[in-house]
């Protein structure tokens, strides 16, 4: 069956992730070289279309951007077009202004959106599928927890950052024989540290998958001290905790309404664990470059594998689904199927079984 | 069925491989760490197996090597222990030194034998096999070009250099209104010249898969300058070649022994592309840069798990195999089914699907 | 005159610096090949010094070396051999423990020591000096504000850092309309801020040397907003303050006993702007990422030149200074004439006023 | 004496070079912001002068571009107004077209030409000098040969692309046992070669101003491999020669009319030294990488003093000067002083004997 599809829309939603400006590309020149249709830029993600803020994309607007990272279109981590807070009518509820979403659409002549975002992107554009508006997904995550897709573009491109940054850390801890923990991205999900951790060599890795127990990395840390390794690297992703409850978590967020900008959990663990070993700790929250900067060679392909299914999908007749890539091939799946939940790492990875076979510990 | 081995050895054939030193610290620290094997490092791959040149692999010797580029146990392009030119004997036939090489390793209480390699790694560790040695192979190719296996470390790490090269001959070619035509590895599969080309944003890719005509490349340069965009960026693998024959190639193997080390295709083509359109045009080998450096982080935890997963299975009772990577999972292989295959790039790949949507032309 | 001397110590102290490992190589190579000098390294700085240890470096030591950040001696903060507080005396004052150091040195047949250090690792090496020690200084310090020399080894490569961390925060401050404050080192000098700022093109940049009025910053932020600019970044040097007082800093100091680790001036920078201007802002604190990783090439050759000399005017006869860069020219200084003086940076420096022509905003 | 300008145009001339655009930002960002100037961009360097081809730059044609490689504007090799080919006339002779070129100027009302570029570009300003035009040059090199300034902007990046390329190259050598020739720029001076040699701590440096005796090359390397180091690294500038006469060159030059393209010297040595040593060598062109790409912070903050000190000095009356740095400071110079002239490497500079003390030979 093929698509009466002559007009599409896309936004970026939800927070920066290399890549995105190559999903852009591909998706604007597939659209327009290969099927001659109509594009529209929305601006700032859903912001962008409950403010009616669109812009025709030509083929030249998608020329030398494949490098480039951030999104051309500017991106917005809160909007919900089914939840929205006017920020005019400052006391009143949050209302639904979906209906204007489509309007804004429709008035235009777009017959299909495509949203490139995570979690809560992907739900907003189920719930406009619901209301019979033609949409596609795009999985877009530096976290690599989206469920449904074993990959997505701009993790590669977070790992690449974090590892080259523990790198350069290394040589410091080596050093002054410290303890150097670095906190990395991850609130649910501990891929990034995982990988970032592994890749680098760390002794200790901390994911939220795998609750930790404070005597043990003290354990490894002083271990290795006595067989002369006067040094550790530990990474941590953000959400991960100790075992038995929340309790370092708690702690921090009494002391602050957000706890991740004031380094968080690796600030936690480095008194803690110079207080525990006597050792000296540093802590490094590497923060928002993970999500920014030129995307690896990697994830400019992916993303532009991405980006071309999303459209050549579109046009062989497929709506409201995610494209995906699973088991090696890229397929697509149905939104519905997605929605509300995140993909941890199984305890039983083959890279936790092989960073533990050549000395990780992961706390445990 | 558990493993009765006590002890192992590990060898690294062919060219350098950015990921050697990840795959073997990883063997070596699985090995020693987790199932206090003996561990033995062969040096210049088969040739320090002929030569009887081995040395004993410590826990420490395996540190600090993950983020090394090379091998720290040397390498050997040559060498066959089954067809062997011994430098010693000038004139003399070619011998099969394989049973020395086998007593080289019983000497030494050697039970098993790790060969990191590629194609002629392989095939001389299916031979050992057939001789009774317990073999078990880890595939290494920066050309990506093993059958058996989705993929393996150093490719990534490959097409990383040559992405990020073509990228600075983008800014000279657009600033000089030049093509630029860049060689990349890839004798008999296009892998680095597909994914390199695709994340540069490259115009023409040239893979010995698809053969091109020179007069549709001549086309797609002056289309872009008649569109304002006087420069073009070609990316050619080692083994491109012009639909209905060889001629391209020959011409060039008549003017030197090792046509690649002329700069090979992209010289020629440089030539014949500047004939033709009278455009500027410059050749670029990246040549040995694609093999050396450090390794990407992904390739540092690919090769980790392979090295892991080498001992891991071996141990298990699983040998004469080869580990692989199919449909994201890692699994093994016989060594018997993959010898003497190519994976070449199969014309419907979704990257040259996605590539071709966005403009870029494989010269047909 | 001739030196009469026939052996070497040398020491790194401070803080972690790249390039540290190729003045060693320098000096090492340097003083065997060329003198046939016998080489001492002494572990851990001062601290080494004082618990007498140092170990033979041979030719080999040295290589393999030059690209390695960190220091193979081990470096230690604290340890003053003037003023030292040795840890096993728990309660007791401080002593003077230079003659065992001295002794230490003799005992060996050292006749002369190259410390590579900062001002506090200088401060020793002239007290020393009074005490009759032949000493040598090389200058050390990624903050480029150690009196008497443009420039030394380490700044460069943290410029480097620091810069291709901000290219990576201005794709995400871009995409989300947002105002990133990025802490970088310089407590007393702001050298790696105004190269940093400078070379990302940043917008406002703040130094110690130049107290900023909050309200100016705001100003910018707010102009750039009205001229559809809708994102800032701001780089701001650790030790930089508000006209009129350090109230800021000492407000974060009350929170914790060290502010640098919570993000300091950024974190608390990030609040009130966010207060003043109702924009949405990130602090991101660099850290000790800036300390380490492989030197640059520039830093590279320039401590190679550095580590030559010391050895080479030692030879010479000279003693007691420091090894500078002046005016394009290598030379060196006596070393008393360095002690407790920094450099920073004058206000009319040319790339101040080129900043300023192009735009940026300095806080005032 | 202040000075009457309103109106600027701004070109790029000569070979690309990293940090041409930061260049252009501060020219024009100078010019609008600090004292409110026409600015306009010549295109292509002196041809878009002899073709009339220029475009008004505006405060925002100056932003965004200060981490882009390449020129915006950009730049021709071969276009010389005082002895013009042109192409309409094919066997006319050459004209001077350089009164069009002052009539194209002043018909927009052009007060002043800003020339950015190398030794062609700013004879040719010069030659405009002459004719009353005020002009104001800008150095650009990457080969950091232009007489009278001790560095411009480019060399520095380009010692970055040679120096990570090599040190790439180095694990590949040291695991195959192999001499790499690696050939980098400069056909007059060896300063790329000599600075990326010894910060890649190369065992061998050829440039042309140390003309080399291949027996010592070969005494090198044989030398290497009798102490064990089985590999061995060659740096070669493009313009290195044999002591004696330039025998080498001319025999490529039999073979090709441009030798370069073929990999040149590099190609050459490997072929006579494989031949007189018996070791393998591999050759190495690393050609137009060492040009383009994202200058380094340290160019594009030198870029930057650079091009707002053309429009400062210019704005303060000066005419007809280079901007350069000497000694460690910012100044200018007369055009008429450089013309002509090449800076080459002194033979007693500081890191050839650094180098030499580290054990670097220089075929001597």
């Amino acid at each position: 069956m093929k698509s009466s599809v002559k007009s599409i829309a896309v936004l970026t939603g939800g927070g920066d992730c290399p890549g995105l400006n190559a999903v852009i590309r591909a998706v604007t020149k597939t659209a327009i070289s290969k099927y001659n249709l109509e594009v529209w830029g929305v601006e700032d993600g859903y912001l962008g279309l409950i403010e009616n803020r669109m812009r025709r994309l030509s083929y030249n607007d998608a020329s030398n951007i494949l490098t480039v990272g951030g999104t051309i279109l500017g991106s917005c981590n809160v909007a919900n077009p089914f939840d929205y807070a006017d920020p005019s009518q400052d006391d009143g509820p949050n209302t639904d202004v979906s209906d204007d979403c489509i309007k804004a659409l429709k008035s235009r002549g777009v017959d299909a959106l495509i949203c490139i975002g995570g979690d809560g992107t992907m739900a907003s554009a189920a719930d406009f599928a619901k209301k019979g508006l033609t949409v596609m997904g795009v999985p877009k995550t530096i976290d690599n927890d989206i469920w449904g897709t074993d990959i997505t573009f701009g993790f590669n491109t977070a790992v690449d950052t974090a590892t080259k940054a523990i790198d350069k850390l290394h040589t410091t801890a080596s050093s002054h024989h410290r303890v150097m923990i670095v906190e990395v991205m991850g609130r649910y999900a501990g891929w990034i540290a995982l990988y970032s951790g592994a890749a680098s060599g760390s002794d200790i890795i901390l994911i939220p998958e795998i609750p930790y127990k404070l005597e043990n990395i003290c354990d490894s840390v002083l271990a290795r001290s006595s067989r002369g390794r006067r040094f550790s690297i530990i990474v941590v992703a953000e959400g991960a905790k100790p075992d038995g409850g929340d309790m370092v978590i708690a702690k921090t967020l009494e002391d602050s309404p957000d706890p991740i900008r004031l380094g968080g959990i690796a600030n936690v663990l480095s008194e803690q664990l110079s207080k525990a070993t006597g050792l000296e700790c540093r802590a490094v929250n590497l923060g928002h470059v993970q999500r920014g900067g030129t995307p690896t060679p990697f994830d400019r392909s992916l993303a532009t594998c991405f980006g071309h299914l999303a459209v050549e999908l579109l046009m062989q007749g497929t709506k409201n689904h995610l494209i995906v890539q699973r088991e090696g091939r890229f397929k697509s799946a149905p939104l519905s199927e997605i929605a509300g939940k995140i993909k941890t790492i199984p305890t039983d990875h083959t890279l936790i079984n092989a960073a533990k076979a050549v000395g990780t510990s992961f706390g445990i």
